[in-house]
């Protein structure tokens, strides 16, 4: 790499902080769910940016955006990508980082006036997070062929309004059918949103994966009845079976341990008064693994106990799979390149596993994909807190450019 | 009594399916929450009957609503009461009931030109349910001096409203104090709510007494965080100390064995999302014991294992009270006008203690005070489906007339 060809950190660092201008928390951190009016304004400021930068736009039908910037041979592109929605509690960097370092690599090579052999592209997939509408990686999921589009378009969110209606509303329901993003590579820089690299004092994270993720939700029915009079024999209590879920999953993972995680995110009652003995709980199991076959097994005991734990009260449970995505790995190649190029540049790396979902997973089983991470400070994410410090930014675009432009050719 | 003082059934289950019209369930039902437009209408229905049968109107500085009809004698009255709010998933019964009956006695003395020697009152009580408003029976409460005024005008509900805001809006402000309504006795006739009667056969239950109530909401704080990321070592998840309470309150009713009581009603999570480790989880738990030591073993118990499961957890807990009331007796006396009047209207009767709450409770300690009960079928209440039967009712209602007559002097 020509030594000219030096990311300008404040100009990133700089987007960074504009987008997450939009949507922001009184008290710090973001809000930007997918499809909100949040997310239009920060997905127009993104193609604002895509547009100066000179990139030929197009939006799917999901709502996936991409720009590409010509190659000297009209082939497919080296993808850069990432996602901008955030949950409701997020930070700056998670997704967006990714998104905002491929326009910071386009826009040096353009200051170089650099010429690459291969396009490249840099997009930002519709609903990552999964936070408003599940599954997450939606529009990833859709383009890659994972989810099918008009059961994706149909999914009502936490708000009772759909996916479909949603991206109209907000005016990115594009043309461009799934599939229609056919990448050479694709690469993702990510904050790592774990305590690893922080914790080792390792500045690169060279991803060798995404574990598998199980999301289901349990819908319990008991009898609302009066919490004084109703003596504990004759109760139905759907809380109660609910929380025995909730503490099944985390004996699971206790019973499992790492990588096995269990998380109860959603809890919800009706009618939810103190003194009405609960006639329906909701709830959410978040169960991850690199393993798939302990994922199943996990999946399977706590069905199970559901099953009994409902029979047990004279409740009945249902159960509805929000997300399953089996475990990936990723393309040797690449992880092997983002080795090599962390090592060039000084960095410390290690290879590690994601812990988190991510739209390369969507991208893994069609053509060659691989992420880089950065530290997380406390290891936090899906949190107002979360924190990367700039240099540790720099080292991982600094990375991230080096392998996507030995994949491109700049030669 | 006089052969020809025989309540009019019709109309009296007319007057309680009208009311029950209002905030009716598109399921069946009723949802009537304490001072909302609902309550309004039915405060307004019911206030028109009152004036219709001639009586003295008085709207309290907490919006309970009495109406009385004179007596040969200017003294205490003797009031027929209870509550015409609802919860959220209400029945027709509950409280209006009581109110009804008292109406309909009024009526038959009026139809028969019956004077008594002391005054006969009919009144209904703010918020008796506290499914709006910590904590229940508050009207009634503030009336006999249990409660605060100026707490009970500031109190907060589920929506975020206040007390004294919500009475002047729907125009039930009214000026009388605290302390206005001097009873001479207080009867109130109510369904049981719970299984008893109609699993023994019985018609009338002569109420010995109310059980003590404890409401604590439980706020637990821990640290919001990625549910594929965070190692299950590192969390400090709310939901799941939020879980281990909800199952301790559980099993504390389960130790102790009846008349304990023991209810999660209400558990909210936040964010409430999938992928997000819960930051703040609240949860209210509700515990009943006619034996005041019991529930004071009950509530210290459930206290220090949330304190032990916040703390293994590495999240803190705070809690707030959001009613506490002793177990009260009712007058042997009139406990005993209610079981004679039963056995010569030829009813099965059988005292018992109440589970619920009821304004009664608040009245008991300053003026003689009993409650009769009916059945309710299949022991349902704060249920769409809460039902007794109109010759069950009619059998409550003969057994209140006479106790309340032989107390007000028709002689
Ligand atoms: N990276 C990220 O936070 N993705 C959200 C999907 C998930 O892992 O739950
Ligand atoms: N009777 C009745 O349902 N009262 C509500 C207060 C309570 O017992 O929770």
């Amino acid at each position: 790499m020509a030594p000219d060809l030096r990311i300008d950190l404040d100009r990133l660092m700089g987007r960074l902080r504009a987008l997450g201008e939009i949507g922001a928390l009184p008290g710090g951190g973001v809000k930007r769910l997918a499809l909100s009016d949040a997310d239009k304004a920060g997905r127009d400021l993104v193609c604002g940016w895509m547009r100066d930068l000179g990139l030929d736009l197009t939006t799917d039908c999901i709502g996936n955006v991409w720009g590409v910037r010509r190659g000297r041979e009209d082939t497919a592109p080296v993808v850069i990508g990432s996602h901008i929605d955030t949950v409701a509690t997020g930070g700056l960097y998670d997704g967006n980082l990714g998104v905002l370092a491929g326009l910071e690599i386009v826009e040096t090579l353009n200051d170089a006036g650099i010429e690459t052999r291969r396009p490249v592209a840099v997009g930002f997939f519709t609903n990552e997070e999964g936070a408003r509408f599940a599954p997450d990686m939606m529009g990833s999921g859709v383009a890659q062929g994972a989810l099918d589009l008009d059961d994706t378009l149909a999914t009502v969110g936490i708000d009772g309004q759909r996916v479909g209606d949603e991206l109209r509303r907000i005016g990115y329901a594009g043309d461009a059918p799934p599939l229609a993003l056919k990448p050479d590579s694709f690469l993702e820089l990510h904050v790592e949103q774990g305590p690893v690299l922080e914790r080792e004092g390792i500045a690169i994270g060279a991803v060798t994966g995404v574990q598998g993720i199980s999301w289901t939700e349990f819908t319990v029915t008991g009898v609302s009845n009066h919490a004084g009079t109703t003596p504990m024999a004759m109760r139905h209590d759907a809380g109660v079976v609910a929380a025995r879920i909730a503490l099944e999953a985390r004996a699971i993972a206790d019973a499992f341990g790492p990588p096995q995680v269990a998380t109860v995110g959603a809890f919800r009652l009706e009618p939810d008064l103190v003194n009405v003995v609960p006639q329906k709980a909701v709830l959410t199991v978040d169960l991850r693994n690199t393993d798939n076959v302990r994922l199943i097994e996990a999946e399977t005991r706590l069905r199970s106990t559901a099953r009994k734990a409902a029979a047990e009260e004279g409740c009945t449970v249902e159960l509805r799979s929000l997300a399953r995505f089996d475990p990936v790995e990723f393309d040797e190649g690449l992880v092997a390149a983002i080795e090599t190029a962390a090592a060039e540049l000084g960095h410390g790396v290690r290879r590690m596993p994601s812990g988190a979902g991510h739209d390369a997973q969507m991208f893994a089983p069609n053509c060659p994909t691989a992420m880089v991470f950065v530290p997380s400070q406390d290891g936090l994410s899906h949190n107002i807190n979360e924190y990367t410090a700039p240099e540790e930014i720099r080292a991982g675009v600094d990375v991230l450019f080096r392998v996507a432009l030995a994949r491109a050719g700049a030669d």
